[in-house]
């Protein structure tokens, strides 16, 4: 019997079709209104699944627009009661429900404090979405399965739009159009090769480098809530400043690679890796240990690599026997403070 | 025997203390610069121990200035040679060697760029504290065990005094001044009560709020690579969104419990995770299942809960059969691109 969890999975390529179509051209007239704006700098207000698409958004703002993103915990305007000084500054909430006690709070901080607030969201008729000045609505369609899946692609697809027009990058802006193809093969392709050596895994290292650490980050959550395998991201380079001496054989470790120039230090962790007898799987475009499609535009492979993890993980979670639609102590709104 | 990595645990207090009569002032010095300067947002650039001294830096910074940090993956000027706009902001730069490649290439630059650039490294004679604006020494003395410790808690007290200066909090100031005598009773607090149940345990969380989350993270790469045990930190609002779903009772989990407004939100964590299952350990100065030392300033609790820490951590290390001084698969400097 199909899950939930795998009905959104697939759903993934007509999603982003939908969104190319339907709202597309509100994250373009924001890339372009914050190129116009032109902030100083940028904060992200997110958790969970949308805190990684936040990672994402973060690699693509500093390497095509030079501007740092400091992700806040929420806990300073919510807790701390901090007063940020933030004019002329962006504040980029990233949210499913768009309901989150915490999130709403460091917005309005932010709003406060002199920031222009961005918004993606999934639930337009939320406090986040009518409260933000920009509002990006991720249009994924209600998402019912606590895992998500098709809301953080969405995410992906939405900052990749505005980062395009921001940064008058019409290759980047065509890649995006062109992506429901490739992701209607990603969701499609078979990672069983890895489905044994994953599912008996004692612990789990995932590594990426750049933009992909953000699939690397959802990768580890989504083993950690799906399929109760402890993973952990890791970006390649931090891998040597501690955490390689934890691994042994009964590890295993997923390698998102991309295409750019991290390549080189992923090889150099891959090769320590194997070094301690875990079992590596390298995605990657130009060959490896699984299959992964390449996008029409390099930055977007981390968004086809995650739609193939989406379709394994759960996968991995039916092989330990779990039902992915219900993982333990979870609900889907997530209301912290 | 003793190993050198318990040697310099014992020796944190007489650091915090020469650092204190013989750099305190240097640090001061750059508060009152930073002041001057009033930059408009800063970026940290750092791996691994000095990466989670950031968090603790960025805390600080958040709370008490309003000024938020980005944390930038020194792979976006190393690997990605992405130019940051940077005019009016500060970089800070955190290390033990200075020596590291990637570190050296993201604060050159962030000069180029316009930034100012600050540097807390232990080595001055090296790359990154020649080429700094602003140097703050860490004053720790050599440090030979692989795994940092004493240069961990330099770095909080430096980024402690720099920012106490900064805000010209002289109640922070003078509880920085009274430092080692606390931390003197925090290295040879007993923490055996926890010995047993986290040697054994499969996987540990290590859960806190704030400023305290730069200690869990810390405690997590020591468990990492001086007992081979996989924690992962996590901040107690980021446990529901996920992670939540993983403990059983083969788990761990410490919890770094700060004084401030954080309580309520660690008291909810620590009940979800004592309904799983795990061995839950609570190490709070209002009385816990560990016994912690009270700071002369709840901002610097973090700095007395790491040295306890440390302590017993160097413990489980040879409870576990392992050598604290040879974690495997490690080298002192590490020298990533």
């Amino acid at each position: 019997m199909a899950s939930q969890m795998l009905d959104e999975i697939l759903s993934i390529p007509a999603v982003v079709e939908r969104q190319n179509a339907e709202v597309g051209r509100i994250y373009r007239e924001i890339g372009r209104r914050l190129r116009a704006a032109d902030p100083r700098a940028a904060i992200s207000n997110a958790r969970g699944s949308s805190d990684h698409a936040a990672t994402y958004l973060k690699y693509l703002l500093e390497i095509t627009i030079g501007l740092p993103l400091a992700s806040v915990g929420p806990s300073v305007a919510s807790i701390y009661g901090g007063n940020l000084r933030l004019a002329g500054q962006l504040c980029i909430t990233i949210s499913q429900s768009g309901a989150s006690t915490d999130l709403v709070m460091l917005q309005q901080a932010a709003a406060r404090d002199g920031a222009l607030t961005l918004a993606l969201v999934n639930e337009v008729e939320s406090p986040v979405a009518r409260q933000a000045k920009l509002l990006a609505p991720l249009h994924a369609g209600p998402e019912r399965a606590v895992a998500a899946t098709k809301t953080f692609v969405a995410s992906l697809v939405a900052a990749a739009t505005i980062i395009a027009a921001w940064s008058e990058d019409d290759a980047l802006l065509s890649a995006i159009e062109a992506l429901p193809n490739p992701l209607q093969a990603a969701v499609t392709l078979d990672w069983s090769p890895a489905l044994a050596a994953v599912s008996a895994a004692s612990s789990i290292f995932t590594v990426s480098r750049g933009p992909g650490l953000a699939v690397a980050a959802e990768a580890a959550l989504k083993f950690k809530e799906s399929c109760r395998l402890h993973a952990e991201p890791f970006s390649a380079a931090e891998l040597r400043h501690g955490p390689i001496a934890l691994p042994g054989p009964d590890f295993a470790a997923l390698l998102f690679v991309p295409r750019d120039q991290g390549r080189a230090s992923m090889a150099e962790a891959e090769a320590a890796l194997r070094g301690t007898g875990a079992a590596v799987f390298r995605c990657d475009v130009e060959g490896g240990d699984l299959p992964v499609v390449a996008a029409p535009h390099p930055l977007l492979d981390p968004i086809c690599q995650i739609a193939s993890f989406y379709r394994f993980v759960e996968e991995v979670a039916r092989e330990r026997g779990l039902d992915p639609d219900r993982p333990p102590n979870l609900s889907k709104v997530t209301v912290t403070q």
